[in-house]
């Protein structure tokens, strides 16, 4: 069906079936037999009728070949035009073989290892009948109470541009009408959902426009210039103005300036939530406000079905709104084939094949170990396959692995610790829970006492369960459950070597941990082959590589703490330490305890002959900067080189550290590799106080190293045309 | 001298002598014999030469009338055109006799009090010498971990305006010009310094220009309104722009906008930390920007007496932006007669006189009894005067009640609790320290155990030192001192009634100790009479009617916390509890201990016969809000009845509620009093998001209660001509 063919049929359709196209809502709605999605929404007190529902355009949260093919033949036939329905669902870090969670592909550092954890989402789910995941979710965040952290890949704009593509490249591929095996991405929360104030969910974002189009609208944009399909509103506000109802943050910034044509969907019942936020009298304002925003579907509330037939009639609200909003509701639906095949993708055999198929686990399997983080170590690891291990903590044999937004993932296809570590050695360990999450008993210590006195080594498993993290998952206390904490320290009376695996969604304060533990390694949520991939990276199978993406904190009273931060009027670093007015605080330091880049090895790098190829970028020009990385350790390593730019002086003050550019390096004892970066003129861009993105000439440091605090520096000048120099 | 003549003078100045004027320095870099204020920035690395800054038109922070008539004497001999200078200090609550610390001033919700405080701190401090005070300090806080939070009044917009204009009140009265024991008031920070990020001093403050102008201005321009002579710049950044070089900020929204055409002039140090900030290269363009700003006098930096000259050479800086600045510095010299009288109120006989009155002492007294807050009491007060009272902790005998920001105050003169207990009591109380602020031994707590076990009650007294809050004073940890909560703890096991008086600069997390007190009387820093007011509450001779101004948290994790929040699109109070998708913490609730407003009495007070006037209010048009409030204890009391209002839909969204009046009513026992408020459109306007400030038609809440949690409420609407009615 061409353009003009979709014109045509809008202009058959009536107000009430364009209000349907322009609602979604789980598929019990429409089908009492289909199963339902997970509803993570106020559900039950928004009233959503059935018989207003039946109509809706697209569902969400169903899947499975037989079930959405069963839906959409039963839709079709009673639909007047054939339209077919679209299946949207959350298929955030994979769909029955479980990625890590977000944060932790964000530790990666590889676009590539993330784009193929996208492309196998994308293949199980196409063959489960699913057409849209609502996924990437790229917003930056700096506060760790807020559980959704877990959701992002972490802090910084520019990487998490990087991965935004790669996501988006994974569900989409190259040819997302040929390829049924593909999904269309939907790029969310727009926008700076990852502010929410104090760190709990939903609450009030508020920041200058300048900070929002700096550091928070850069990841949406490069998902939308890669293609990304669909844009999903955030719950927060944005300058005093929900997201959803936000007609200049929509219509001006989305469509107009970014230039985004696709369909914007609201989240979860958001659209109505006009009405708490205090923006909508009603129903009726809801709907009126929200399709003025450009919204293009409403997502289980029914504020569209309800009254935009009154809005119409009434002459509030011109049809034309409503008519570009199906145009582009029945654009995706032709882009993916679907009046041609409403099955596309869905198919039995094909999911049965697909679905956690021996290469997907291996690819889970690889990703997740480098999504790992090894923050300490003291040379308790790599564990050796004949130590006696004891492999103690609440995580040592749960299936709690796949962490949050994994709805379609089964605990029973999860590979525990217990299981992957069992796998390396030639004696079994000896297994102890030690501890509940939250609570611990006597006998559940003295248990672990004696499983530990046992081995040659400790290795803990502990964390936050997944409900911990996650959507409303915020915390004020972002320390380990205290109950851990005591495990800790009554084995540490042993004397023996600990090894801590860490399973949490977001940056913990890991005092009573860190300073106990002769090693450590952050596991974040790392999906289905979770025990595994710990195993490999324990025993030294695997050497680590990842590399944090957001800053571990000092305490929570230090919240927020990120790297590229303003250097202040009183730098506590340039101010002597015994004069007390400096920007500091008087009980703990101003730095996070892990800083954003921070990862360690089982090999060890140096850095050397830290080169710029001039000193000066002229107008349109670039620089080189090279520099050598040595694997001066004893394993095969790979080493991901940081490089950092500061503008010294600028129209608005500036970040310490900005990441430009990353490499990856591969190297084998003894072995040099050069790694070599260009910094041209775009990279030294910023949003000025007018909001024009431009470069100032002037003085400049460029710094190359291994994590965002252990940098070696050099200065260049940026000198375009007519400027001195 | 009139205006004309200080025209001709202008222009006779060379433009050295002009830059001179528009420094200030410590009196020591003019006079190496005179005293020198107190240091508070990075004054050393700055190498502010004395050569250079010997002309310097006003210095800071020197006192006592014959020092300072010394100083005049040796300045105007030297002058050219006799052009005396103008003696300025930090005279922030109080000179010698020190009333509470301004956020317990806030806690009295009395504006007369505060008046008073501030006419007699100018009556000392003008008799002393001094001729402008920078005070007050209106910066809105919302984040407790910051240290400067003490000398705000705090976090409500409205208050805080009303204390400006009672601060600006007392120093300047109706007659500056004529009566030499006023003081030039000097209102700051401005603007926005109450809200850095993290809490940590001076660090970058970010916000939507609504949420500035919404929040963060009005008690500015109240101070102004009310006639401050001059302003102090903030050391934060603005919108990405260091308030003292922000010129958007000063030209446009203060000169232009508020109107203002008085002394603006830096804070200690900032026109340099520009470089810092990374807006300025040098000194050079530190003071262009910082004049193009129009800030008029340079603090303790000597960016303008190095460069403003060349820059006016060089033709980059006009001359007519320094004589803009010099006319205005002239004319306050003028104003305060000092081309007449340099000497003007510097008098040691009036100086002897009034300093430390028993007048002013009185009046300490009174206020700081007035500014404690009963936080919790089980009836173990107040107690009686042949009561055995231990009295234990490391305030019990401290000098240290002043607080922050009381530089001229002395130790000597500070009545401790000891004291004031004593005074009160038939026979001495046993007393110990029982720990330091923050470290405990065996021995101190063995001591205060054995004090304790002889008495009746125990009086605990506790809280940081004055250090720990005030500028620079930010802590992650706003517990209470570990060896304090050790204290506690050990002596709860006596099981004897436990009433706790706490000495603080910050709202705590009171873990540790509100549950093991059975009564709770925050105290803040009461000042030089504060062991006799707080004995004066303890044993009942005053009844206590402070309230919070700023919330305390539940915990750190929940900050920044505040009354006048939005409700979000989740509100926890409007989603089932078993539902998890909630704005909440999983573990902490979202409102703070206490809240905004709290405060108990020794009396109990009812609320009865809430009634409006009418359900409508017209096109500038008002109604009455009127209620019953009944003393239904025995003693008699002092209610600081509250109203609040909320706009339930707003074109942004709007507070959950926002205080928009109080009144204080007393009342013998069984006594009614009944208030009655009014309520016009003026209270109904808020920033839209085009930034107008306007009230729009429709629905409203009004509440009154006794604090901003517990209310009673009523609608009414808004409906002005031509709208639905």
């Amino acid at each position: 069906m061409n353009q003009s063919k979709l014109h045509e049929l809008i202009n058959e359709m009536t107000i009430e079936e364009k209000a349907a196209q322009m609602s979604q809502v789980v598929s019990s709605l429409i089908n009492e037999n289909s199963g339902k999605g997970k509803i993570t929404g106020p559900f039950a007190g928004m009233e959503v009728a059935k018989e207003d529902m039946s109509g809706s355009g697209s569902i969400l949260g169903a899947a499975g070949a037989d079930d959405l093919r069963a839906l959409q033949k039963e839709y079709m036939e009673r639909s007047r035009f054939s339209i077919p329905l679209l299946f949207m669902a959350d298929v955030i870090h994979g769909y029955k073989t479980v990625f890590p969670v977000p944060l932790a592909l964000g530790c990666t550092w590889d676009p590539e290892a993330v784009e193929e954890s996208a492309a196998i989402a994308a293949e199980e789910a196409a063959a489960a009948g699913l057409h849209v995941t609502f996924s990437p979710m790229v917003d930056l965040v700096r506060d760790p109470r807020w559980g959704r952290v877990m959701e992002s890949t972490g802090e910084d704009p520019y990487l998490n541009g990087v991965f935004a593509r790669a996501f988006v490249r994974g569900y989409q591929g190259d040819d997302l009408e040929g390829d049924s095996t593909k999904l269309a991405a939907c790029v969310k929360h727009f926008a700076a959902y990852g502010a929410p104030e104090g760190g709990r969910d939903y609450n009030t974002v508020d920041m200058s426009e300048r900070q929002l189009r700096e550091y928070y609208l850069p990841a949406y944009e490069a998902a939308l210039d890669e293609g990304a399909e669909l844009v999903m509103t955030a719950f927060n506000t944005v300058a005093g103005i929900p997201a959803t109802s936000n007609k200049w943050l929509m219509r001006d910034v989305l469509r107009k300036e970014m230039g985004f044509d696709g369909i914007l969907i609201s989240d979860w019942g958001a659209v109505q939530e006009a009405i708490p936020h205090g923006v909508a009298a009603d129903n009726k304002e809801a709907a009126r406000k929200t399709v003025e925003a450009g919204v293009d579907i409403e997502m289980m509330t029914p504020c569209y079905v309800q009254h935009l037939k009154t809005l119409v009639q009434e002459n509030v609200v011109s049809e034309a709104l409503l008519d570009e909003a199906v145009l582009r509701i029945l654009k995706l639906k032709q882009k993916l084939g679907l009046f041609d095949n409403p099955y596309r993708g869905a198919d039995r055999e094909l999911q049965e094949a697909v679905t956690l198929s021996e290469a997907n686990r291996k690819a889970a399997r690889e990703t997740a170990a480098k999504s790992c983080v090894l923050l300490k170590n003291n040379g308790a690891l790599p564990l050796q396959k004949d130590q006696r291990v004891a492999l103690i903590g609440p995580f040592a044999e749960s299936r709690d692995l796949m962490g949050p937004w994994s709805i379609f993932g089964s605990e029973d296809d999860v590979v525990t610790v217990r299981t992957g570590v069992s796998e390396k050695l030639s004696s079994a360990p000896n297994v102890a829970q030690g501890c509940d999450i939250e609570a611990v008993t006597y006998d559940q210590v003295q248990e672990a006492v004696e499983m530990a006195s046992d081995a040659d080594v400790i290795v803990l498993a502990l964390g936050e369960h997944s409900e911990m993290s996650g959507e409303a998952g915020s915390r004020t206390d972002i320390r380990l459950p205290e109950a851990q904490l005591q495990l800790v320290a009554e084995l540490k009376k042993l004397g023996k070597p600990i090894v801590t695996v860490l399973f949490n969604g977001r940056p913990l304060d890991l005092h009573g941990v860190i300073e106990e533990s002769d090693s450590v390694l952050e596991a974040w949520y790392p999906g289905t082959e979770g025990g595994r991939a710990v195993a490999d990276l324990l025993f030294g199978d695997t050497n680590p590589s990842g590399k944090l993406t957001m800053s571990f904190p000092y305490n929570v009273g230090q919240v927020p703490v990120y790297y590229n931060s303003f250097n202040t009027g009183r730098p506590k670093d340039q101010i002597a330490p015994e004069d007390r007015f400096a920007s500091k605080y008087l009980d703990a330091p101003n730095e996070p305890l892990f800083p954003f880049g921070y990862g360690l090895s089982y090999t060890s790098f140096d850095y050397s002959n830290l080169q710029l190829s001039s000193g000066v970028i002229k107008e349109n020009g670039k620089i080189q900067v090279s520099v050598d990385v040595t694997n001066t350790g004893t394993a095969a390593g790979e080493e991901t080189v940081q490089l950092y730019v500061r503008d010294l002086v600028g129209e608005v003050v500036r970040p310490v550290k900005e990441l430009k550019g990353f490499r990856k390096v591969q190297l084998k004892p003894g072995e040099t590799g050069q790694v070599v970066f260009e910094v041209d003129e775009q990279v030294l861009k910023y949003h000025h106080s007018d909001l024009t993105f431009a470069c100032d000439p002037g003085e400049f440091i460029v710094s190359v190293g291994p994590d965002s605090r252990n940098t070696e520096e050099r200065r260049f000048s940026y000198q375009p045309a007519g400027q001195r120099g």
